[in-house]
């Protein structure tokens, strides 16, 4: 924010347009990882003509583009020739497993339209995503189609997975044996713990068309023997029983009552001593720091018809109703926090 | 920059994904300018539900849109009331002069839209704006709707001010007695170099639909003596004659050959010492650093046939074809530079 003030104490425009004009920066980069470039030269770095060629960019547009990623910091260019940074090549290149392009790929194809109608939603408070036409519900319209259920569940790791490492690292796992993973996409979370903690067994726990996609994951990190799907909708059925329940980016998703039905429902799933772990871009209590919390809570206005992001404060107020004695708020990585309630 | 490397030098999405979800941060403004809640507020700061029923907002949205504008430093909240910002309350309050909403305006009504085309303009080198359906180029769509031409000129003061600002306190007036603003919209340059050096004339340069809010923006500044309106087409037209040409923000507008033409019609009207002065946001020469001038040029890519922006070093070299002896760079605000060639 330092670019607020101008020199001599005036204030200045500079952050009002850099904000107000940010969508240029960010549909930039959003194309350029839809067209592979970061893929692309990953493989090979290559002069202007050569990406040109490789990426069927039009001659009038290729300099500037790749000059923009350059200024922008995620293209490096030596001597004329176009290189990714040690950033972009290690999370923009889509055969290296550090990939968290999906998550990206699904906002350049979807989000970045719906949010050109916040007005509407800031008018009515009612979703501007696919349900808006349709009515069909986000997550019935994802699950029936298998490709794009796959997308979406491989973005799901690539936004969760430095969270999911942080866990697996700085939770106190030693004392416990057993954990389930409640909404476990691709199973990401799941898969690190156990990674980590050669101990554990795991659970995943989502709706049974997530299977194949979870199992193809856990036995490609070799996690097989360890690591088990539990078909089922958290909505009707209880959770399976584990020492630690986990919730990683769900209850954002919903309403009040259904995220303290949730937080019941893990109560009810642990022993004595038992923890729950809830994470994701926990907002801060004072609401006035984590700007990707906040930004997020109104990209579940866009998306859901009641779900909204929360504060520590919020989440450990629902776990005390529910029983929880010790709770406690633990930042991981970047916007991500933990909340941990021990029963 | 320094949100790239996380703790311990490793390298972090984060700026990958600040900007990637940039989109969201820049929406939330743009909705915020259309809704004119800095406007609202200017008049007087709210409480929560104060502001929501003032601003029609929904419950469910409206303390999520509040403090994200908070996080991302754009309202004040003490003891739960929001407030502007000094930066919001002196540019984003449309009743004062010093407003720059209306290029956020015109960008959240056209270009955010627009620009979810990125992909297909880099793919053709093809315009993506209204041209793109009925084929009709832009500036003769926006000349034929009096209402909307007038807002057009507006945001183009509001994008321009500072710019033309500085270039009327720093540029070495006293030589010189007559000045030309080639395209000069609302006027908002030469009626700031006339307020700022008494002893100039100036001319407005413009297609006659303009005419009118020129004069009736150069009345309220009390110039309507020293400053006259000029109609005409730099295309089809010789420029007026005198002792200073200026084009601001019209370069880019404009091909490589019809740039060129533009400067030897500047060079036409000059006298024998006189000084052409271009200025929008001129790239930096190793085209690496000037972000938003590189992004204004994939901005020319989306809205005009062959428009681009450009370096000094460019503009330098186009003038010295045209005959101009002695040039030079020098940086107004922000991203803002202009490029001086005298005959």
């Amino acid at each position: 924010m330092s670019d607020i003030a101008a020199p001599g104490g005036q204030v200045s425009p500079e952050h009002i347009m850099q904000i107000g004009m940010g969508f240029m920066a960010s549909k930039v980069l959003l194309s350029a990882i839809e067209m592979e470039l970061f893929t692309d030269l990953a493989r090979r770095p290559g002069a202007l003509k050569d990406v040109q060629g490789r990426l069927g960019l039009h001659p009038r547009a290729a300099r500037d583009f790749l000059d923009a990623l350059v200024a922008l910091g995620f293209l490096q260019r030596t001597d004329g020739v176009y290189a990714n940074t040690p950033e972009t090549e290690l999370f923009l290149d889509r055969h290296k497993p550090s990939y968290i392009g999906g998550i990206l790929e699904m906002a350049n194809h979807r989000l970045y339209r719906f949010w050109g109608e916040m007005t509407e939603a800031l008018r009515t408070g009612r979703p501007q995503n696919e349900a808006k036409a349709g009515d069909e519900p986000i997550f019935e319209a994802l699950y029936a189609d298998p490709a794009r259920l796959k997308q979406f569940l491989k973005a799901m790791t690539g936004i969760s997975h430095g969270a999911n490492v942080a866990i697996a690292r700085t939770f106190p796992w030693a004392q416990y044996h057993s954990c389930v993973d409640v909404g476990t996409a691709q199973g990401d979370l799941v898969a690190q713990v156990a990674l980590a903690n050669p101990h554990l067994s795991g659970i995943g726990f989502d709706l049974a068309e997530v299977q194949p996609v979870f199992e193809e994951y856990v036995e490609q990190l070799g996690l097989g023997h360890r690591l088990t799907f539990v078909p089922g909708s958290f909505f009707t059925e209880s959770l399976p029983k584990a020492d630690v329940v986990m919730m990683g980016h769900i209850l954002h998703d919903w309403d009040l009552e259904q995220k303290k039905m949730l937080v019941r429902k893990a109560w009810d799933a642990l022993p004595a001593g038992g923890a729950f772990i809830v994470y994701e871009t926990i907002i801060d209590d004072d609401r006035r720091k984590n700007v990707f919390g906040l930004l997020m809570s109104l990209n579940m206005l866009i998306e859901t018809p009641g779900g909204f992001d929360y504060s520590g404060a919020d989440c450990m107020g629902w776990m005390k109703e529910a029983g929880f004695k010790d709770t406690r708020v633990e930042h991981l990585v970047g916007p991500d926090s933990m909340v941990v309630g021990i029963k």
